[in-house]
């Protein structure tokens, strides 16, 4: 059962944003602004949006694919974006133009050299953020269809995580095992950190063999319909020492006291600090250097952050990660992670990999 | 035998960079030019140039990676990139300061707050696209290995490549093969176009099968110790019609009268009007819409760009495709691609898969 806001229609938070803001116009190219605003699944193109009017334009490579795709009023072929962009502008009468943060330097200044010298550009970044913050049912069930496919891959490749094999065939195993059953592609490049490499929080897979004794972190996820899952699960292979253990299991708490206080209204800060609060009760507060959590959608990270700094309150369509963990350097680490969508009353988690302590039994 | 120009250490570039640029200092964040410049393989790091230091900065999640890598004179770590970056350039004091075009407005936004009020940034374009356009004798054989990964992997494919079967499978299938022979990725996503699909420069392989009479056009490559191989076959799938052969000899005819040409002093836009021309004479002109090839290296296309506008010359250490086309729509297409290294007294063809005509004949 599936919940999450019945947002209104992309065009209408384009046109909010705009009377926000008090802007004529924004130029979008950030391709994931481009699919969900306009539906476009290319990589590169530019949506002129003003209160009237979406223009979406691209270059002869995409014209065949934007007309098949695009939703807006006019769909327009450039040879120089910069260019064709200034003139929907001027014909737009757009004045006071936003754009995005990650527009690039050299891009923005070819607009600006191509357009008015009395127009206003207004870096947007707030507002565009927070234009795919709120997910819809569909959005949602996209994610935890990503996410199912996080556990039927894991479940495929789980007998090969023994001693000897390599972080990195794992890694390759998962990888393959994500796309052969209709993953787009990784989410991002495989985390597998065994023993004393789990120290590291980003500890891409390496060729060290996994040993009998250690934790293994596998930190991966996947892309299905453009929307991503990202799940992390450690596991044991065989006896680990008691040190390790208790690691696990002060992770395993926090990441549990985190999940259980998810709901509308809470602030997002706050489960960062519960999570937190527990880690350093248990001693381990220096080895949890980053924030508990991140938001997921079109993009692996995107609003809202869940940290000590965030100034957001849990609403319902949310989408963020709640992930603990514990780095102790020259001894091992423990991350544990899932994604929970903020519903009306409380919260879903949408991946579906158990999380408990387990022990890979060796014979 | 691989040649190449024996390359200044990239220190050495970089300070030519400076003095021709009248430059203090160059901020540069694109992971491609940090690779190159420090040997820092993570995504996200800034390395501060001054004509007397290099100083790599980066944050708690690569502190280890970079220790390990990175070849400068000071590796710090930062909470705050903008406000690091600003703190070194004020210690270095530099007052004008070069920036890459790929820089994204919002940090750079962050960068002049931080700084003095009189600082002059001044955006960099092709002086820094330029420190990476001549190849090394190293460099070069990169970019042979990950060509060779390119021949292991279609032979491997090649028996699957029958009606039937669909595009996607192809580049499934494909990819697999490259990933298991060792490519750390692959270059871009895979196209597989057969058929009317072939008249789509950018079809990606779709979920449609491949059928008797089509050409199958497969472009693809692959990354190996950060550098890239790009390379495009097409093949016959049983008898195809005359008019899909004569445009096949046409491509043909065109690339080797391109391939043919390149040594030391030909202009670039040169090579691409001897393979226009012969696609002009045989009536093809307006169906090769792309420039004929782009420099390849630690980024699928970079510097140089070969095209009717092209101002550069071919010179030693360069390496780009020569990859003409002819797309007919409704009827198909034909691409065929190598790269070439330019030598001291002609060209290395870095690329192995043989492009002529090849019928896979069917019982």
């Amino acid at each position: 059962l599936l919940t999450g806001m019945t947002d209104p229609h992309p065009r209408q938070k384009v046109i909010s944003l705009l009377r926000q803001e008090q802007l004529d116009a924004v130029v979008f190219c950030q391709p994931e602004n481009l699919r969900y605003l306009c539906g476009f699944t290319g990589s590169d193109g530019v949506l002129v949006a003003t209160p009237e009017r979406l223009v979406f334009l691209t270059d002869s490579r995409y014209t065949t694919q934007a007309n098949d795709e695009v939703t807006a009023d006019d769909v327009a072929e450039y040879k120089n974006k910069a260019e064709s962009v200034a003139a929907q502008l001027t014909s737009l009468q757009a004045k006071r133009i936003g754009h995005e943060a990650g527009l690039t330097v050299g891009l923005f200044k070819e607009f600006c050299e191509h357009g008015a010298t009395d127009w206003e550009w207004v870096l947007t970044k707030e507002a565009i953020q927070q234009l795919r913050l709120h997910k819809t049912a569909w959005e949602i069930a996209e994610i935890s269809a990503a996410a199912d496919l996080n556990l039927e891959a894991i479940t495929d490749i789980a007998p090969m995580i023994r001693p000897g094999v390599r972080e990195s065939d794992i890694a390759l195993a998962l990888e393959f095992a994500l796309r052969n059953k209709g993953a787009e592609e990784k989410a991002f490049d495989i985390i597998v950190a065994s023993g004393v490499r789990g120290a590291m929080p980003h500890g891409v897979a390496s060729d060290k063999p996994i040993a009998e004794g250690e934790l293994v972190t596998i930190d991966f996820g996947c892309r299905r319909s453009g929307y991503h899952s990202d799940e992390t699960v450690t596991l044991a292979v065989g006896a680990v020492s008691e040190p390790l253990r208790r690691i696990f299991d002060t992770v395993e708490t926090a990441q549990n006291k985190a999940l259980d206080a998810v709901k509308p209204g809470i602030a997002l800060a706050e489960l960062d600090r519960i999570a937190r609060a527990h880690i350093e009760d248990c001693g381990y507060g220096r080895y949890f250097g980053h924030g508990l959590g991140h938001g997921i959608g079109l993009e692996v990270h995107e609003a809202p952050v869940v940290s000590p700094r965030s100034q957001m309150v849990a609403e319902e369509g949310m989408v963020f990660s709640i992930e603990p963990g514990i780095y102790v350097p020259d001894l091992g680490g423990v991350r544990i992670e899932d994604l929970v969508a903020v519903t009306a009353t409380g919260k879903e988690i949408l991946t579906k990999i158990p999380k408990t302590f387990r022990n890979i039994l060796l014979n």
